[in-house]
This record gives structure tokens, C-alpha cells and sequence, in this order.
């Protein structure tokens, strides 16, 4: 059979009423967006049954007053991914949890629990977490970003040998002779490292894709590294077909350079579309967005970025201030992006803080530009789908999947229907086999 | 209005197949209940039909190959928990979660979300953890008892500090002026203790019940110490009406001494029914219970009480041996009261495994003697209710259902239908206001 042409695979952010900070504002929203369960079940069933791959619930373990609002009051993700799993039986369900503050054998738990109750649906953000506020809330000290990384990366090691520790067949179940399971198809981890020491084996089965998907989502050299290692997708900002090209390229390396395929790693640049029948109302939806804000919120949302700063301090109308190491210890690829770009451009304080609170998204337009520029970027390799973070979910959603969707289903590039049931298989991705089963073959073939 | 007569309230064990170790055997069940998700929602709905007021998944954070087949293979509480959150509406979901092996900050805000989409339904079983296995599984050392009692006092101060981080109407969402919360309606934890230092706030609201319907299940006397100062509902053992009042009784004494009232904790023993409509059909359900296992299993099962001490190299049907510590530090309420039996009754180790591995409840009977039990303990005051451990599942609820419950209705004992949708209120619980609602009252009045 003829290898059936490449399909844009999507993702859509659940995140309030959407990623603009003052989405919950927005005259399609509800305005409690952010913890009213029936607006996520009906934003994941819409999705779900426009062919969306799956939701992305992105996460934050430390507020302050100044946060921006859907991050002060949120559903925790492991539990409304699993309340989604109930109401949706197709759409993939990824979350994030930080790798710095939580234990390894939990984490690999309720992935594992969400995976196999979802039929094998679940995936796994796995942040370093880069605000050092968290720790205030942890009783710990906060790992320096180097460190983040190497904690991260056995981290991972540790949950993926978890995940292995019964063989897909270890579970007889035979009711007349009361075997229960094979024990030789039972794993003991018996992990000693640097940070971790777990036993194992985990309390649960593998689920039908094998394993979570595991998302990784920093830019940096060391989230290459974890992603080339780790990562079956890869969450990234969206710069521009060539630098995103040369980012999509340099993880491909990182995953061969450990001995895996460049396929085995799929990478979702997060766009954030906003569609118009024509450009002039496409614009129009962008100017209702941008004026959600005033100049006081969007300073202390630019705050968030640089460890909470004060840039009340300064002149709104004198060029962006410099500000040495702050924020170097936190988003560290965004910070440095920010200060780039002031740099390049020489903007002002107030342009930087009104850019990062209603930053123009490279996709506003009409249906068919937008069509044609999610072409541009996955034919010329720099993308192998995309994260939606409509800055307002309700309008956006909507305008998407009815107007630029089916452009694109009909020009081969998107199939409406998700074909699967797991999260692996509608991302393109094979089903993930047991270290065990991958061992056992050259031990048999000697034999 | 005269006040109503108090009713029995009832929860339900969701354990797999069932509370015997080998549940999974019984022709009523299917051999996968610990993993299947529709077998989690059909018990749950069931239940909640019949007016059950929760369901309550246990939970253990170590397992080897002797340990019994639903702890090797079982769902994690918080995730299936709120995956049944999302096909019920009013029965109460309750779960284990460890305050020895988890951050008081994640625990707060999992159970905060659950509470949340569930519309006000989430109870958590605070327990310290007795194997000591567990810690294996967590790079750190296991803390003794008395530690882990004292861990978890403090523990519970975080997270229910954690829970009044936001006023009940903290959040404005005032589209038009776009003010998202009141700032003076927000508490900043700043806890400093002795092993937590949790800054806070939580980045949830309250829930419809205030917090989470908090469970405690140890029966020692740190035990009955955090019941009184924390605890919202107590799982305890059903020993006999005389022991169980006592308990009740000490347990409300701590509530009192802790400036709570006696109403403000309920007490449910925990009972295996097991229903026929004559004594012989009952007993006969009984032995084929007791024919799922073999004296090795029995004696496997034993030794999970006993850090897993092997039990195998005993003589089997000389008195129980002399074990020393063994068991000290791990399930202690339950290996003294084994030690305790088996020297009163002069008990074989064979006789002992095989009552610990199918033991006889005293709930094994006729629809009426069942009910005559149960209202015989409600009306001398050993309990507010029971949590219905039945030792098959599929066998057990619907019998239990069918059988008994009618009687208890038409005796005025039972309401057959959930009035309301939080757990708090079908138990009879208070809403739990504020901390900071409740100080606000004398201030207010002395202006």
C-alpha cells in the first residue's frame, strides 16, 4: 500500500477562557471559565469531534496578586483530564507536571491511572518548572536551571522503568487455577541514582498505547537534550518557518543522537489563530482582544515572566530597561526572546508589556491565508502540527474548526476524524513497547 | 419544624472486585475490577441510586509479588476518583492519599479540583502510611509512628490553610470593570512549621461543601488525637457494639476537647455483609468466598500486616508465633488486635491466616437479622454509619441493595435517595466556613 501523505496533527489549549490574560472578559466567554467543568467538556467534545488530537491543560504551582487571572483559580490537570476521559472517548488528554516538585513513583502513578482509564489517551508535560516563587510553597529550595534539567532527566528515566513494570501479557487472571499474574513478567525498577532511589515495581498496568505520551516543552539547549532523550512531542513558541525549521531540526538530532528516529519525536509549534471572513474582520476580533487590558495589568503580567519584577518602577516611554540576570533563572527562553526583541526593535517598556499581553499571533487573517501559511510552515518542515492557544477558546474554537479546518481537510492536509482511540496512534506515534520485549528478542534469537 | 430522626448513612468500598483478596476469582466478577473503569462506574452508580453517600477508594504506595492481586494492579484515587466525578451527581468520592509520602501543596489543590468539578463531593482519607516498603519507592527513610502522626498534624494544618486561601465571593468576574477578585479576600498562608514551610495562596476557590470532607482511618491513639482535631468522618473497625461505642465515643471526647462538637465527626465501622435470603443461602455465599484462596495466599496476605514477614517457615498448626517488634511500626491497631486474638483464642498460625485472609463479619445473615444488627449499633451509639467493605462486590451491592436497604427505609433507619449534592450535607456535615469568616464575626461586632 502507497504511504498515505503526511497529516497536520492539532492540540488545543484548555486554559481558562483562553491564553489572552483577560480572556474571561471576552463577551463569548464564561466569565468563570477557568473552573467551570461543563465549559471544559464542551470545549474538549467540540474539539474532540472536529478531529482535534488532544487537549493540553497547562499548569502553575505558585500565585501571587498579581498573577493573571485564570492562573489564580484553575483546575489542578490529572483531575479534570480524568473528568474529561469520562465524557470524550477519542480526544488525546495531556497535562503538565513539574519534574522539581513531585515524587517520580506518584506522578508515574496517576499517569499511568489517567492513561488506562482513558483506554490509553493520557500524556505527560514534564516541566522543570521555572518560577521561584514554587518553592515558598514546597518547603525546598529552588534548583538553579542546569540543575532542573539533570534532576528532570533521571526523573524521566525513573518514571519510564516504572511504567514497565508488568509486561503487556503479566496479568493472567485465570479464575479457575487462581493465577492472578506471571511473576516473570514482573519488573523490579531497583533505580539507585543521584536524586532518586525507587524500588519499584509500580501498583499498575501499562495501558493500550504502552506508555503516556510525554510532552517536554523548554527551548533551551538542556530541553533539546531532554526532549532528544525523552520526549515524544515537543511544545514550542512559534518564531518563524526558518528559525522553527532549525529548532524542529536540532531536536530530530537529539532524538537519533540517542538512538531513536526522527519520527519517534513530533513537534507542535503553540499558535494562537485568530480567523475573520475577511482580514479586516479578523483585525477587528484582534483589536476587541487587545482592548480586554489596561497598561497596569499588562506590566505585572510581564512581571511573571522576570521572577514577579516591579516594572511599575520605571518609565513607560523610555526604552526597555536592563535588567541584568533577573528572569535568567526562570522562562528563561522567553525572557531572553523578550529582551531580543526590545533590543532589535528599541521599543518602549509600554510596547513590550502591551506585545506580551496581547502579542499579534502570526496567524490572524482569513480563513484561507491562515490555510495556507499552516501549509507553508508544515511543508517546509518546521512544524508536525500545532498546539491552538486561542487567546479566546469560545470564539476561536469555533472559527477555527468551521472555517479554516475544513480548507484544510480538503486540500489532504487534515482528516476531520480522529481514526484511533489512543493518543500515540492519531499523533502518528507507534505504540511504545516494553524495554522488557525489546530486550527479550536478541535473548531468544541466541538461543 | 421537629427535628427528623437521624438516618444510617452509608459508604462503599470501591476495592477492586471486592475486600477479599481474591474477589477477582468469583464467578460474579469480573477478573479485571481492579482496572476497569466500567466496572468503577457502574458500582459507583449503582450506589448512588440506592442512596449510598460515597464511595471510598483505599490506596497503597508499595507492592510486591506477594501482595494480594487488587493492590498490584489498581487505579489511583485521585484520578478514578474524578473520572466518576463526571458520570455521578450526588454520591461522595472519597480517597487515600498519604500525608507521610506527598507535598501538602499538591494534596490541597488535587483534592481542592476534585472537590470543585465535582460540584462539592470530594472526601479525603488522610492516612500516614503504615508499610514501611513505601519508602523504597520514595528515596527517602520511613518515619516512625509517632512521627508520621506528628507529620501529618501539621500536614492537615497546611492543607486546610491552604483550602481558605480564597473568600467565598473573593472572585468579582466583573466583565464590565474587569475586576477578576477582591484583593482583601485573598489569605496568604505563610505557614513556618516544623516540617512545612508553605507560603501560599492556593490557586483554587472553594468548592460548593467549603473544603473537602476530611477522613482519618488510624484507631490508635495518635490516631483518635488527629480524628479530634481534623478529622470530618472516621473509618474504623467493627469490633462489637461495646469496643465501637467506646471508640465513638473517645473519638467525639477528642472533637470536643479540640472546640469542635460531637455532630462535627461521624463514625463509620467498617462491615463485609454478606446477604441471603435464608442463613444458609448467607453462609453458603460465604464458603465459596472462602474457597477463592489457598493457606498460601493466606499466609502471603498475613505477612503484608507484618512488614511481609514470612510467614512460611512456621509450622503451620502450632500456636501462632512469638513475633517480637515485628509489626510495629507498620498496620499497628490491626497486628495487636491479631496478636490479641489469637493468644485469647489459643489460635494455630494456619487458623489465623485463614480468618485474616477470609475473615467472618458479623454481618453474615438474613435481610432482617442484617438490619436488626445495624439499626441494634446505630441506636447504642457505635456508629453514625458504615462504610460497606463487601468482600465481593458485583454479589454483595446488589443483594445489599435489594435486601437490606428496603427494610432499613421502611424501619425510618435509611432515605433511599441522596437529597443532596454535596457530601458534607448527606452526612449530615455542617458547610465548613471560612477560617477567616468565622473571625471576622467578633471583630465586626465589637465595631
Amino acid at each position: 500500500m502507497a504511504p498515505t501523505k503526511q497529516k497536520i496533527t492539532f492540540g488545543i489549549m484548555l486554559q481558562g477562557a483562553g491564553g489572552h490574560m483577560h480572556a474571561w472578559r471576552h463577551p463569548s466567554s464564561p466569565s468563570d471559565a477557568s473552573v467551570n467543568i461543563d465549559f471544559f467538556k464542551k470545549t474538549a467534545l467540540r474539539a474532540e469531534a472536529a478531529g482535534i488530537a488532544f487537549g493540553f491543560v497547562a499548569d502553575g504551582l505558585y500565585i501571587n496578586e498579581k498573577s493573571i487571572p485564570h492562573f489564580l483559580n484553575r483546575f489542578e490537570p490529572l483531575t479534570v483530564l480524568s473528568a474529561l476521559a469520562s465524557v470524550t472517548s477519542r480526544i488525546g488528554l495531556a497535562g503538565t507536571v513539574s519534574t522539581s516538585y513531585s515524587d517520580p513513583f506518584t506522578v508515574a502513578r496517576q499517569f499511568a491511572s489517567l492513561d488506562l482509564l482513558s483506554g490509553g489517551r493520557a500524556g505527560w508535560n514534564a516541566v522543570t518548572t521555572p518560577l521561584e516563587g514554587t518553592a515558598r510553597n514546597y518547603s525546598r529550595q529552588h534548583p538553579e536551571h542546569a540543575l532542573r534539567y539533570e534532576i528532570a532527566q533521571e526523573y524521566l528515566d525513573v518514571v519510564k522503568g516504572l511504567w514497565d513494570s508488568w509486561d503487556d501479557d503479566a496479568f493472567l487472571r485465570n479464575q479457575q487455577t487462581g493465577q492472578f499474574f506471571d511473576p516473570a513478567k514482573l519488573h523490579r525498577l531497583d533505580h539507585k541514582g543521584r536524586f532518586f532511589q525507587v524500588e519499584g515495581p509500580l501498583n499498575i498496568q501499562r495501558s493500550p498505547q504502552g506508555q503516556p505520551v510525554v510532552f517536554q516543552a523548554g527551548s533551551s539547549d538542556a530541553g533539546i537534550g531532554l526532549a532528544g532523550r525523552h520526549a515524544d512531542a515537543v511544545f514550542t513558541h512559534a518564531v518563524s518557518v526558518e528559525e522553527n525549521k532549525t529548532f524542529l531540526t536540532r531536536v530530530k538530532h537529539a532524538a537519533v543522537a540517542h538512538g531513536r528516529s526522527a519520527d519517534d519525536v513530533k513537534i507542535f509549534p503553540g499558535i494562537g489563530p485568530i480567523v475573520g471572513r475577511t482580514q479586516e474582520e479578523a483585525e477587528e476580533k484582534y483589536r476587541v482582544i487587545c482592548n480586554l487590558i489596561t497598561i497596569e495589568d499588562a506590566l505585572a503580567y510581564l512581571g511573571r515572566f522576570f521572577d514577579h519584577h516591579d516594572f511599575s518602577q520605571y518609565d513607560l516611554d523610555a526604552p526597555f530597561p536592563e535588567l541584568g540576570d533577573i528572569g535568567k533563572n526562570s522562562f528563561r527562553s522567553t525572557t531572553d526572546r523578550i529582551k531580543q526583541v526590545a533590543r532589535e526593535k528599541g521599543q518602549t517598556l509600554r510596547e513590550v508589556a502591551l506585545a506580551a499581553a496581547s502579542p499579534r499571533d502570526q496567524f490572524i487573517g482569513t480563513p484561507d491565508t491562515i490555510a495556507d501559511e499552516l501549509i507553508r510552515w508544515f511543508d517546509a518542515g518546521a512544524a508536525d502540527g500545532f498546539i491552538l492557544g486561542f487567546p479566546v477558546i469560545a470564539e476561536g474554537l469555533d472559527d477555527f474548526v468551521t472555517l479554516v479546518l475544513p480548507i484544510l481537510e480538503q486540500r489532504g492536509y487534515f482528516d476531520g476524524t480522529l481514526k484511533a482511540t489512543t493518543l500515540r496512534e492519531n499523533l502518528g506515534l507507534p505504540y511504545r513497547a516494553s524495554r522488557y520485549s525489546q530486550e527479550a528478542v536478541p535473548e531468544k534469537a541466541r538461543a
